[in-house]
């Protein structure tokens, strides 16, 4: 069902940072479930994290020790650890430890991920006897089987590689996700990786993976229902002979931003290209707004309205929806007489009604296609924010109906 | 799929209130979808109408006219009148007037209603031409050919009627409403109209209307999508043989309020239990909250969320849903290791994970009802919110997937 989503691009090995899968049985037996990343000495690691206040247990300790030196990535697939209280957080903190046990660095430095059903015991032992076997497919080239790994209900492994030149010297951008349901992110995805093989100072780092994922995952939503178990990380490797990128690098810090603001939106709009029964991709552009909150309020009500998103399913420039839509998002003194609605560059509405040079033609057009701009004119300022979703089909209430069974 | 909504209940008449049924052939020849109601001279109305910014030309004329002195409301169904901007509000004029021509009232004393597809021309000539026929029927017993006449989307009509005696005279609080999908109201409900024999104040009829309407409409919903066109009218007619009612009239007031608030609730659940794919009616009950606006995050949150509908229609008890959805409400500084949630009185989670009591089977035995109460006790105060609203289902994606084919 996935929108736009081929098979995966070429992702370029990142020099320091390897990754190896192996099969724990979380879900079914011989399932890739188990995916440990190692990342080179002298690494510099950034994350963001769920808001969610039900937070999962691993979530909980990888926001600690994102804060000190950061070794391994250790990621579980079929179980999220999430509601599951205290047992669930030593639950979190053995696999870790068995895992510096096996490579000799201290506990503290593996960071856990874990995404899967909510409230379930994490199978600890089968996670622990998988270990070794990651640890003996550990290689810079496993990218793609890595982002096959961390999948749930996705369709499609999801990943994107960017590669620039400076002075001479390659640097290499890579980056996987995962998720396809219970996707709002707020501050972050279901499941990001992304690693460079600069050398980032760890505030910039910090910086680049907040504002790669504002402008990405953070704009990204499927059925407005921001999980527990949201985390993306940044590593930067050093591998790459040039100086430590800071702000003042200028042509290297502005490159290195790009490569990985553009490696960010590749992966989180493939979230919701595989997003649960999706047959549409749809932008959602809010211009002209007083401010960027009323800005997202708008884009929102318009993304995750029902009607809007069967009425995407079906095709059906059913574009009342879409003003009732922008007509209940709480946008103080809204002067609908002002505003301007749009399929692609079809004028569907304007000063409050139908556009009087609109035909249903032009707008069955437009909805038959596979991707879609709705694009909302506010004339109230000079703001714009741009959402991704998708549309509602009977396929999402299937999946989300069976999930368990 | 209606859930525990039979055939409608007797509907008493209410002496000073008629209504007369015609056919205007708006969708369908024959189809019953003009409604006239009179109010004998002297009523008192008062009413609440929808927040949304892109409100209908028939609800910024009914807003105004409201102030004065109202005599018909003439209510269509098959064609919203909204997103139809200046013209619009002249087609809604032009149907008030000729129903004030052909009564010898002013064209201010009529108040239009309308409801189904937005955003294209109401008929104005075949509504008109279905005035005379609707006069003719007037009746004070017509309540529930009413209730059908002013169905769309429904698959039941909807009323209720109470009555209670006071110094040896019967006073009648009859009601009746429509509407299964875009309902989320902010202030009224798609549409509902309530009528007593009672003499009441104006300024006490609107307080009775407001708090009526937030008790009940205001906490319903079934897609979070607030309509364009809801509205909600108490008309008073002050036909029974008793002094006005004002908020000194002690036990009259207390029984009148009574009646008035039970029969607001069953008109409103009935639109919930007739929503649209409807196959569970949900009871969502906050209790504890620090104030009430957050005790509403929390439950919009829940009953809004995919994740959660999807999993109440297929009757899983996917509890981890319920969880993420109350973390992610944005109740500030929310501690989740206060938090308990029910089933029913089946406690599910506690402390933040599993109730350690709890198994699979207790979840599955209420789920399995058609009528579940989801109860979440966030342990931060002494507020309490109730929301009504339904599952998600694959009839749902049908019906609003081709509403308009």
């Amino acid at each position: 069902m996935a929108v736009g989503l081929g098979p995966l691009p070429t992702l370029h090995p990142v020099p320091g940072f390897e990754l190896g899968i192996a099969s724990a049985g979380i879900k079914r037996p011989g399932r890739k479930d188990v995916v440990v990343m190692r990342c080179a000495e002298g690494s510099s690691v950034a994350g963001v994290f769920t808001l969610n206040a039900f937070c999962a247990a691993p979530v909980i300790l990888s926001k600690q020790r994102v804060q000190g030196t950061v070794r391994y990535l250790l990621t579980n697939t079929g179980n999220a650890n999430a509601g599951t209280g205290a047992p669930g957080l030593a639950a979190a903190e053995r696999t870790c430890a068995k895992l510096a046990e096996l490579t000799g660095v201290p506990a503290e430095s593996v960071l856990p991920f874990s995404t899967g059903v909510i409230g379930e015991p994490l199978p600890v032992e089968k996670i622990e006897g998988a270990l070794q076997a990651a640890l003996d497919n550990l290689s810079e080239n496993n990218w793609a089987e890595a982002a096959t790994g961390i999948m749930t209900t996705d369709t499609l492994p999801k990943g994107a590689s960017r590669q620039f030149q400076h002075d001479g010297v390659t640097v290499t951008v890579t980056g996987i996700s995962k998720g396809a349901g219970m996707i709002r992110p707020n501050m972050a995805t279901m499941l990001g990786y992304i690693a460079t093989d600069a050398k980032v100072a760890p505030k910039v780092l910090k910086d680049l993976m907040l504002d790669g994922a504002n402008k990405s995952f953070n704009r990204i939503t499927i059925d407005g229902d921001t999980s527990t178990n949201d985390c993306c990380m940044l590593i930067a490797t050093g591998k790459a002979n040039l100086p430590e990128v800071t702000e003042a690098s200028g042509a290297l810090f502005e490159a290195l931003k790009k490569a990985v603001f553009d490696v960010c939106m590749e992966v989180a709009q493939a979230i919701v290209r595989d997003g649960e029964g999706a047959t549409k991709f749809v932008t959602v552009q809010v211009n002209g707004g007083g401010n960027h909150q009323e800005c997202l309020d708008v884009g929102y009500a318009v993304a995750h309205s029902p009607l809007i998103k069967t009425a995407l399913f079906a095709s059906d420039p059913n574009w009342g929806r879409i003003l009732a839509a922008v007509g209940r998002a709480g946008v103080p003194e809204l002067d609908v007489s002002l505003i301007d609605v749009y399929l692609d560059n079809v004028c569907i509405a304007s000063q409050g009604g139908r556009s009087p040079s609109y035909t249903e033609a032009q707008g069955s057009a437009v909805m038959a296609q596979e991707e879609i701009t709705i694009r909302i004119e506010l004339g109230r300022g000079a703001c714009s924010e741009t959402i991704w979703t998708t549309d509602l089909s009977h396929e999402y209430v299937k999946i989300n109906a069976e999930y368990r069974t």
